[in-house]
């Protein structure tokens, strides 16, 4: 890109997506996105900020004039200036946030967490009152729509900014001119609290199927509103931090990461993975003698801990769903036990079948007592595996830890170890 | 629940949200549910019955009479009510179907796979004219709000049905009347096609930032609409059938489904599995020699096989939420590859200092030889690991197969038998 190039390029460019127009900067080298990104008109250069991921975003803002950001940060909802503000390096907030427009309310947005209700929402909506006329209601929602994106619905409000109702334009439009806003609202709407973390309030709009869903605090008071589309955002970054905790990543790790941040989010779960199977390494140690007598005993192994590993991942995954969904409460947890401990006893009978089956066939060793290592092995590893895979996503929840986190090296580990101890155990006792 | 309790219960259930009382069903025992449920008005059912799972729906429909069935099927959208036909068996559906209100609509909407835009849809949208003035468009509006739920946009179609462009209530309600719809409107509008997987409607919505999009076939003719609420589940059912692959599951399981279901489900991957470990097996077996001469060997067999494990499903998860969020493509392969590289051999390092270190200090066996052979093993298992967990998923989104079922059994099975016998070979070599 040339500075010859910069009128063609704004051409092609003003046609796009703010959405697309971020995708191409994230794919260009740094300095072109730089250059490109500073020639955009700042209401489009907005737009395109709102977009784009954290990583890239703080690249690019790194080297904009104080002025340039304000520019830009103004033209955003508040919601979205919250979170460029909170990319930021603290110096460079701090510097720019006394001259935005919206300084008193990003202040108030700031002081919640970013992953709470009250760090999504937006603190433009659009306010009416309970005693105007529908006549008048569409008149405040007109002069409101310079600065309120994506209106579905307005919100009725008292002089004290208690919120009393929500009113849809569908049924703005619908009534006729003369009726008052108290009549036709909806008295009954779902709200949430400020603090509420922002996983339950992607619930509580998939539940009820919204479009936005009002802030509104411990007195009633209207604080902001959520849309949608950061409600599907927040979705989509749940279920990737769900996978990357269920994968032993820090849940941080984005595509466009250097190798060394990289390598620096992965290490912790590997060096974890690392003392777990050391842990297991030392298990097999202890049995040391045993193996010197029968060396065939360690060509399963393997059959032992992967069966231990994945009967736990397959019963975890559903605990930490049901819990994430909603649809499994920590009072299930026994009958949510029980029923997994049926499915263990049936899978652990025919893959120890299939697996006896296979041994005897092969004729491996003394066969009759290996076979019946191996079954009472299969057997009770499937029960104490498939039972921690979802005894462990309870127990965290009720510690108040992410659940995803039980799939990840943790309960692959403590099943290899449990697996293989077994596993000696009754070797020892039956085989040798 | 007795026949006395009917009018109690009826009047506390009337104040839930219809999702609520799905949620409730779900937990009361079949034939309470199936009571319950019969009691509901026909109005309220519809709205219930949208909001369950397939699971629970199938089990209360099953002992409903046709005529029933009929009613309740008319009171749904037609996306709702195509969910609902599907689910029912064949015979069932083929006898109601004739019968129903929008048999022609549904007929045409059970043509398209349950998980395409066509699948989603709904036939039920407001329609207006190029040449209606905004006056008479909310005219038609309001005719249609009857049949119409969740109206944020009305989408502007010829005689033909071809979709010219989509206008929001809130432009409707902005402009004057006099205006032709044709002056307002957005022609350049968002849509998708009929037979476009589910999983791209949803990155499609989320990209743009939309709260419906209208599908529409090659000739430009308007289909249906598919609205957010609708796409919210799509994201959060393939963010769950992802988590659901990675975890060695078919997909599908429920937590309402009985343990023989459960079982059967997951018996599959656990076979897989077992076939897998039973290959690292062979690989431990065929080196007994080795083993045997020295048994220290099998100490470490567990920690080769976590950090194959680890690392390849780290690196595979990265790669398939790329791939998945559209971040990464195909032609990135290489790109990514290379990085993943660096991290393996950063990460390669550290890991074989860790456990090189604890060898030495422990004074294991014949010291030298056991740390440069498990450095040399470290190093070459998390390169291999690293590579195979990115390289996967991009090898299945060429096969057109879904990336996450890289990261269940199947790679952690791999890179069990490549890391063993990378490990023998270099033991075999090394220390003996």
């Amino acid at each position: 890109l040339t500075e010859q190039q910069r009128g063609m390029v704004l051409n092609l460019v003003a046609d796009l997506y703010p959405a697309d127009v971020a995708l191409l900067l994230r794919r260009l080298p740094d300095a072109e996105a730089g250059r490109l990104f500073r020639w955009l008109p700042p209401e489009m250069g907005a737009d395109v900020l709102a977009e784009m991921e954290d990583a890239v975003r703080a690249a690019l803002l790194d080297d904009l004039r104080p002025d340039t950001l304000i520019d830009l940060i103004d033209a955003l909802d508040t919601d979205d200036a919250a979170d460029v503000l909170a990319d930021l390096p603290d110096r460079v907030a701090l510097e720019v946030l006394p001259d935005l427009e919206d300084a008193a309310d990003l202040t108030e947005l700031l002081e919640y967490g970013e992953e709470t209700a009250g760090g999504i929402m937006a603190r433009e909506y659009v306010a009416l009152a309970p005693d105007q006329t529908l006549q008048e209601a569409t008149e405040a929602v007109r002069r409101s729509a310079a600065d309120v994106d994506d209106v579905y619905t307005a919100y009725v409000v008292d002089e004290a900014g208690t919120l009393l109702g929500t009113l849809s334009l569908k049924q703005l439009l619908l009534s006729a001119g003369a009726v008052k806003v108290r009549d036709v609202m909806d008295a009954d709407f779902i709200s949430v609290a400020p603090r509420v973390d922002q996983e339950e309030v992607g619930r509580v709009v998939q539940r009820y199927d919204l479009v936005s869903v009002p802030v509104v605090n411990d007195t009633g008071r209207m604080m902001g509103r959520i849309t949608i589309d950061d409600v599907v955002d927040v979705i989509r970054d749940e279920a990737e931090e769900d996978m990357q905790l269920m994968s032993g990543l820090t849940g941080e790790e984005e595509t466009v990461d250097s190798a060394v941040q990289v390598s620096r989010g992965r290490l912790p779960w590997l060096i974890v993975g690392l003392v777990g199977s050391g842990l297991s390494g030392t298990v097999i140690g202890a049995f040391e003698a045993t193996l010197q007598q029968a060396v065939v005993l360690a060509t399963f192994i393997p059959v032992v801990t992967a069966m231990g590993g994945n009967a736990a991942v397959q019963s975890a995954a559903i605990a930490v769903q049901g819990l994430g969904a909603g649809e499994l409460w920590l009072s299930d947890a026994f009958k949510r036990i029980g029923k997994e401990m049926l499915v263990a006893l049936l899978n652990g009978i025919v893959v120890a079948g299939l697996l006896c089956g296979t041994v005897a066939l092969l004729g491996m060793g003394d066969v009759t007592m290996l076979v019946a290592t191996l079954s009472l092995t299969m057997l009770s590893v499937s029960l104490v595996a498939t039972t921690n895979g979802a005894l462990i996503p309870f127990l965290l929840t009720w510690l108040g830890v992410d659940p995803a986190s039980a799939m990840g090296p943790f309960v692959t580990t403590l099943n290899d170890i449990m697996g293989l101890a077994i596993y000696f155990l009754i070797a020892t006792a039956l085989y040798l």
